[in-house]
């Protein structure tokens, strides 16, 4: 027999396609509205159908927006010449909360993957390397993941973009802020100790 | 400064409130939804807009209804004379699944709890009470959890159904199906112990 409502169930079913999401913990996340439709469940939907709405891709990098350009790409102040190559927007956050970067970015989507067949193209890479080109960058920061796969992407760009005049280079891999060396891995340790400064 | 667009931030604070998502995977779910405008954000909004609107309380049992009576308490053949306690509709919804019980529920909504304040008249305890006795119940099966908690609240309504004509019976205690001795804890084996039947 049939559980729940269908209205519940089909809830249910799309909340379970959310990452972080399985079918029992949408399960629980549907019934928490269901308790407290007044204060999540009519906010939710409504917050939803707002943003379904509004928000959509920067034209220029990627990041989302609700205007056609995102409020950095609108910025004049952030055109300093340099664009930070990153994954997805998620990684564009985690920049901006950074607060160093004051240049401009360029969301990527993923990474090349021959596994999920993802090629330069479904990434736009010849659009970055025209917008490069376009808007005369100085230089070009890879911001990807220490993946093979991002670190695969990291040099398809590279090379990608070599014989022009932009300066490529990449974070730099060491001891995160706080970490204990007995708690890194060995490819740690190995990259902070090849980078080894002068104090 | 302000990572995305208001309409973002907000749909992150509300499903940060559900259970199971923190303000990271919230955050994650919400830039697959953007990604996966169509097949995801969209349907969700509405899933949640039709819900909000057509689910409720089963005004008997506390199921949750599209109309005022869930599809349990409408059925006659399921007026067998026993009523199921659950702490609440997750937990209903696991006993449906288990197939076994063709009887009727009283979904509490939570336990009593000195801590959160939760005391019986929270729980709607005297409304059982007197369920119990206009419907004519004649077995109340108290399918509580083995917390605490939930052990309180099944002794509470027990000795609140005392001196009628009920007869009040729990969950039994033992060894679940598929279950290894060597991964059980102590308090279960030896329930099961004490419980022990003749093969």
């Amino acid at each position: 027999m049939a559980e729940a409502p269908a209205e519940i169930e089909a809830l249910i079913d799309l909340m379970a396609r959310l990452p972080g999401l399985g079918p029992r913990s949408a399960r629980r996340a549907v019934l928490t509205m269901v308790r407290k439709r007044a204060q999540l469940m009519v906010p939710l939907s409504e917050a939803l159908a707002r943003a379904a709405a509004r928000v959509r891709e920067c034209v220029a990098c990627g990041n989302v927006a609700t205007d056609a350009l995102c409020p950095i790409c609108a910025d004049p102040r952030r055109a300093d010449g340099t664009l930070c190559v990153v994954e997805d927007v998620a990684d564009l956050w985690a920049m901006e909360r950074g607060g160093a970067f004051r240049g401009r970015y360029h969301v990527l989507g993923g990474t090349l993957s021959a596994l999920d067949e993802v090629g330069p193209d479904e990434l736009g890479i010849p659009k970055l390397v025209a917008r490069v080109a376009e808007e005369g960058v100085g230089e070009v920061i890879l911001a990807l993941g220490a993946t093979v796969d991002g670190q695969t992407t990291a040099h398809y760009i590279a090379d990608a973009l070599e014989g022009g005049t932009v300066q490529v280079t990449t974070l730099a891999r060491g001891v995160p802020v706080g970490g204990e060396l007995d708690y890194l891995d060995d490819g740690t340790i190995s990259a902070a100790l090849k980078a080894r400064r002068a104090v």
